[in-house]
């Protein structure tokens, strides 16, 4: 997010000829079709005149070659997953003190008060179902510090809900290796890339597993029902391929039925039965009904979606019922950057109640990148001289506490907005210091189009956490906690916003280098 | 190609409510785009300024139901693999023989007489390879004959070269699995399909498999280079994806380098050295050669792509090296029409030549439809009453014996050509009785559309054959003959030609079932 440092391999990637590019090119659209690394094109691209059934598909968003990573930061961000798992199911799993921090925002942000407001009406007619299944993903950047002897990871979110790009990842890997291993890349490349440098992402296959592990504990159907999986999805939904992959993975792997459930269709196409079953009725055989073992969030994770009170009462009509969610309101709730903030906060006694494991605790606090609150308290005063005076505030970028990104505030633009804001309204924001990733270049082929140039790369390790909450605050019984592959994405470093989907970068996989 | 005879199951495919083909269409999409059962688009689709880079694909044009196939024809058109690999590898092992068949048409027809021409010229100064790879199709139709208890299939071509749609057959068949497999279709369906009674294809390994046999056979290179199988393509090419398949399956599963090499930059790209190796110099590596052990050719079968003497140049350039040929020019002529047709004449001496075994010879005469020439011959004589005759042209089909299609002439259309044809052209085309196929009905998806009606299906049966030429004529040694799988193609019946990528019909599976 910041400038990025000095470029340890300014010659990666080497350079294209003509007939190279076109090779190389040629060669990566016909294996991304050929292997579904695809998107439904953009309106922009295509209009919707010319393809009014929606038939048509394009290579999704993809870098020509794998971004170069330091191995040290690869291993450290993997060897957190299970860490992560942990800690975030623990947070899930306590009331009170999500509470406490959820209700310093419910009054400056109405999103978070109404997923509140579903929980706690949840919670007084009693949750119907003690499974939680998270399918987690945290973000990474490189953070060079020239004081320290070697780059380390410094944690940019964490996800908790909707995490994408799990179905297109593996094949992203694959087609660079494939790229590699037909000679597309030049020679020169050999000293830097090999087949063994690039780690095959295992997201498709683990986090269907995850969902099969989820759909096998949920139980048979007492009614007699065929139990089935829904993904809650958008519609339309642009990058549908990247949850196909991990449903035809379900259906085939682990035989599980899975149903798409647009997130507007919830109350015509399901009802929770007296039992609190949810009961699922596809649209095309209205005489045949489902058990839902588990819904997975694809929507209904950001503000936008819920525009009308039908979206609210969707979201409680899902939550009261005994399907296993992933994710639940509280384990949606428990992503919040205000989560992120607090744990992350210098001296913050959080993480250590969540994660007793000392060993544990003291590597993920490793990953967390200074994060201070913008609120009255000590930390909070501090945040805000350094928030206020442009000297500072370079350093720093300022969050909103929402998901779904679109409006960080960076740098020297933070003390200007703050100025425009009153002061009952910081707290609804984080200051974060901006974390200092490497320089280095890549190509980044979208729409039909290639663009070289400085980029910037995030990691996201993916992890699948399947736990029963117990009686008490923060009692739970972890019955699934494991890797789940990794994601690579990379965007030109003039851009400040993340989101391959949203149109600022692509999909990229890791060549590890020693550092 | 006829009339279609009565329907057997005329309740198949059953009618889709609105959400039913909404559901089936999404499913049919997607998995499609996942899996790369693609194309890209037509211009008439997607016009070239929309896409420059050739970015955009789309599903291959598909039958939303696996078309019913009579099972005993289906093992029937199985059972004579083997021998047919016998049969045109013999023949094309039989120079005087197909010499004498040829010459008869090379006054009449440039192609082959240049086609043969190349032939003289490598003769001449000696074949470099003894090696030659088939991978035919032979295709039929279903033939109902009143008079008969069963169903049989009736020949309609063999194909020696450039065999299409192997590389997305085995899509089409676990496509339709799938669709079962989710409740996409109505549940009357059941009586009927089943998991089982979908044969899967695996064209895709087979073809592979086979070209891999000819590639270790090739053995190393003397000089020391490294060797590659080389794909010969038209450029563009939209039905790129069906021959990518089966490269990445060359590559993966057999570890065989592969470059695809347009036909028109045979003579730029490649070279024969003075042992008449066959050099290839990628583009976009100059300074890198790679010896070619086999060339496929997906391209270089058509009259249309000879279009100026280079082009001859550069079949003759490949011919006379020592890369394995998929196929020779003999093999390729082995293919044409005169020689189904001099075997398919009734009382033809010609089959038990070359299928010495006689049970294969009488397993093999029972899939041809009676074929007539049309020349001054007994059998001709005959033909020509017929042909000229509207009351009975009407059973027949008159081909010309060029290879591509698009020249079939069909019932009385026959003796109004005839007419207008001096009589010396007539022996450029045969006779074939019309095969009589059952009524039937499908729906087609392509180009975002789906038409339901009337369809003629035509399967074919893939088959792999590598052999040595020995010295005389006819004296081989069959090193490999196997089964490669299956094609269903399937048109509207109102379309009297064939050809998915031509525009008429579909990529289809067979859903076996008991008559």
């Amino acid at each position: 997010m910041a400038a990025p440092q000095g470029n340890m391999y300014p010659d990666y990637p080497p350079p294209l000829g003509g007939e190279q590019e076109k090779y190389l090119l040629n060669s990566l659209k016909d294996f991304s079709i050929a292997h579904g690394l695809a998107v439904r094109p953009t309106p922009s691209y295509v209009s919707p005149e010319t393809d009014p059934a929606v038939a048509l598909a394009t290579t999704a968003p993809v870098t020509l070659f794998p971004s170069l990573f330091p191995r040290v930061c690869f291993e450290q961000a993997r060897s957190v997953i299970g860490a992560y798992n942990e800690l975030y199911s623990a947070i899930a799993s306590d009331e009170t003190w999500l509470g406490e921090i959820i209700g310093e925002l419910i009054e400056i942000d109405d999103f978070m008060a109404n997923l509140w407001n579903v929980h706690m009406k949840v919670k007084k007619e009693g949750y119907a179902q003690t499974l939680n299944l998270g399918l987690f993903r945290s973000d990474y950047m490189v953070h060079v510090d020239p004081s320290e002897p070697q780059p380390s990871v410094k944690q940019v979110e964490f996800n908790t809900i909707a995490s994408s790009f799990g179905g297109l990842s593996t094949q992203v890997s694959s087609l660079h290796k494939h790229l590699l291993s037909i000679g597309a890349y030049p020679e020169s490349i050999s000293s830097i890339v090999s087949p063994s440098s690039v780690p095959p992402s295992p997201s498709v296959p683990e986090l269907a597993k995850g969902m099969a592990k989820a759909h096998e504990a949920y139980g048979k159907s007492s009614g007699g029902l065929q139990t089935c999986v829904v993904f809650l999805v958008q519609d339309p939904e642009r990058n549908v391929f990247d949850q196909r992959h991990i449903e035809y993975a379900l259906n085939e792997n682990h035989g599980v039925r899975t149903f798409r459930l647009p997130f507007g269709r919830v109350l015509q196409d399901t009802r929770v039965d007296s039992d609190r079953k949810l009961i699922y009725t596809p649209p095309h055989t209205p005489n045949r009904q489902y058990e839902v073992s588990l819904i997975y969030f694809r929507a209904g994770y950001a503000p936008s979606e819920y525009i009308s009170q039908e979206a609210w009462d969707a979201r409680l009509h899902l939550e009261r019922s005994a399907a296993i969610k992933c994710p639940s309101v509280l384990l949606q709730l428990a992503g919040t950057k205000k989560v992120q903030q607090v744990l992350a906060t210098p001296h913050s006694p959080h993480l250590k109640r969540f994660l007793p494991n000392e060993k544990q605790a003291t590597e993920v606090l490793k990953t967390f990148a200074p994060i201070y609150p913008l609120d009255t308290s000590t930390a909070g005063q501090e945040a805000r001289q350094l928030a206020t005076d442009p000297a500072t505030a370079a350093r720093y970028v300022m969050k909103p506490q929402r998901e779904g990104g679109g409006n960080n505030v960076y740098r020297k633009a933070i003390p200007e907005l703050l100025k425009t804001l009153p002061e009952t309204q910081w707290p609804a924001y984080i200051l974060m210091e901006m974390i200092e990733p490497p320089a280095q270049s890549n190509v980044i082929f979208r729409n039909g189009e290639s663009q070289k140039g400085g980029v910037i790369c995030e990691l996201g390790m993916y992890g699948a956490c399947l736990w029963r909450q117990g009686e008490g605050d923060g009692q739970r019984e972890v019955l699934e906690n494991f890797d789940a592959g990794y994601l690579l994405r990379t965007k030109g470093d003039d851009s400040e916003e993340g989101g391959v989907a949203a149109g600022f970068g692509a999909i990229d996989s890791a060549c590890l280098v020693d550092v």
